[in-house]
């Protein structure tokens, strides 16, 4: 059985949800494929330490594939995104305070990366499921951006057979009851995001039949 | 057993359903406190024919409340309408091709209507069933309103004892696959509507306990 | 000399300038097709002062047309409204703290009164000079809306021959230079406004010509 | 005199003109800081000439900064790009009807380049002079990117002494007039582009005195 990793974040500016968590955590533990399994990690929504979290569930799980998810308030879409780039300019502050601006996020790594993920594929499988989808040309520059990022130059620099990349997800319609912003449900973002994995793994070559 | 006539319309502007009727029909035949059975009716988007079809289902079903519902692409929440407005001003043409322009829809009947229904309950139920809700103070000026305010219109001139709104719904996610926009599931905004019928039937007083 | 009155609000909501009032007080005292004076006449964004300043304004000047001006902080256009409702529901505190939710304006006024302004002629007249402009179905329920239903009512009240009417305007570009709002300079909606008045003016009868 | 090269495109998607190459024009010709003058050029929409047309403007004109306007229909604000990306991905034809899809604009080229222009002091100069202005974190997978992306690889490929970059603007008031999306007018975005260029030629270290 080979692993999945799928991150999400903890809630941020006063939220007490994220829904790229409960994403996550709503599917650990499937099976895919017969072959692989999902495994869920929440990413602390801070610059100093998410960095640190991601590679140790790496190290831990040894995954093929890394999505981290991440909430993008006001889509309306899943949105699979294409690039990160090597930039921190914080809106706001981070869980601990911190709010860098205009900062790189690796001193001699290069201005972007692009996904490792089938953009294309994820988005119509997810829209296949019926639920919205689209693929995004910017992350952010927070710390959904910084840990994509991370990840891509993490998967560069050590030479990782993995496919990684980054998903932003909208609001969980409980956090916009009572709120003019787009939001869904999370048991249809899950379902839209299980078959966004699905795509992945359906994009790895097929192993060699092993004959003796 | 009583009735409430929940109505929705036929798709329009190219769009292949419209979840206003999508909506009415998956409750269509539910009971309610056991006492109230939702009967659904389809309106077609159409100046010259919505009114007399609203009519005849009144007259045939004899509903204790009438809640019309409606499309309102672009809003993300169930928004129950507060008030009716005397005019037809269409932006787009109807399904038979008719746009007329800042019209009265009644030439001795009133500005406006208020709406019969408990908006605040309503919204509040929708909410408490973990779907987005608002009040709304503008249907518009096309079939929605048109429709609404002939709803009130025929409730006061005829004295009828019934409890007449309107209600606008965002897309279906199914509309919005593809396209930037908000959308809601059907299940879920069947939820959200079958919670605000709820309230508008709990808003009824208790019927006296015959004795004889 | 005949009179125009065009009223503003002070700020409200921690803004430092109400776009409304910097309008009005921008084009005070100039003279419309050599007969109409604009008088300029800055109003409380409070329910339990509004009024009375209006009737004395009204009562002071003895105006020809009433065209009160209100902001609506994401419109992108001057939005001639259409209708006034009688109905207060505060979603913030007006800069008093008062904040009714679901009350009537006045106990037994009708439900809404149509402006009496030339919606259509207004918008084409502020187009024209290259203004965005559009007709607006709501005003709120706000202090627009209260002064623009009780400037309404008191008209018809008191039988006063006036063109009474409200006009929503977006933020200046003063408001939202860091902002992600659209806003419009003040000379242009000052400029929009002007036509507006202009196309009123323009609607009345011509005065016969009195021979002796 | 040195030169500054603004670029702006023509109109596309059916629109009569386009707010960038507006405000190229009015610009054109002026002079900053009694050392830099504006040259202004056009650029078609299209993906197949654009690149070319850019080449030969510097070639001609030598510039000290190039900075390369388009329209960004649907923002508020002007907003210097902070990245350029390495792909084409059209949502629509350009002029010449190509829409290609998921295609890289250098095969050997990096994934991004960050702007050479001081992005918040432009942001800070236009906020001064009274213009709504941020950053931005995508310039779009279309002509605008194309250009923003081409010139960047251009001045590193070949070793340019060139300040580079790409700055969105708004509709045009004039675009707008009847349709609900927000606008500037032009003067006002004139202005703020002018201050923009200010602040890049600012940004320049003064040149040595030559003594002999």
């Amino acid at each position: 059985m080979e692993t999945v990793l799928l991150t999400g974040f903890e809630p941020f500016q006063g939220e007490v949800l994220n829904p790229s968590w409960e994403i996550a955590r709503t599917l650990s533990g499937e099976t895919l494929a017969n072959r692989f399994r999902i495994v869920a990690k929440r990413l602390p929504t801070a610059f100093s330490t998410a960095a640190d979290e991601l590679y140790s569930a790496i190290e831990s799980v040894h995954p093929r594939a890394v999505i981290c998810l991440g909430e993008a308030g006001g889509r309306t879409q899943l949105t699979p995104e294409r690039v990160a780039i090597n930039i921190i300019d914080a809106r706001i502050p981070d869980n601990q305070g911190a709010q860098p601006q205009d900062e790189p996020i690796s001193q001699d790594g290069p201005v972007g990366y692009f996904s490792l993920l089938p953009l294309r594929p994820m988005v119509e499988a997810i829209q296949a499921v019926g639920v919205p989808a689209a693929i995004s040309d910017t992350a952010g520059t927070f710390v959904c951006n910084y840990v994509f990022y991370t990840l891509m130059h993490h998967i560069h620099t050590h030479n990782l057979q993995i496919a990684g990349g980054f998903m932003h997800v909208p609001y969980m319609t409980e956090q916009v009851l009572a709120k003019k912003a787009p939001g869904l449900p999370l048991d249809l973002m899950a379902k839209g995001v299980r078959a966004a994995v699905e795509a992945v793994v359906q994009s790895f070559p097929e192993r060699p039949t092993l004959m003796c």
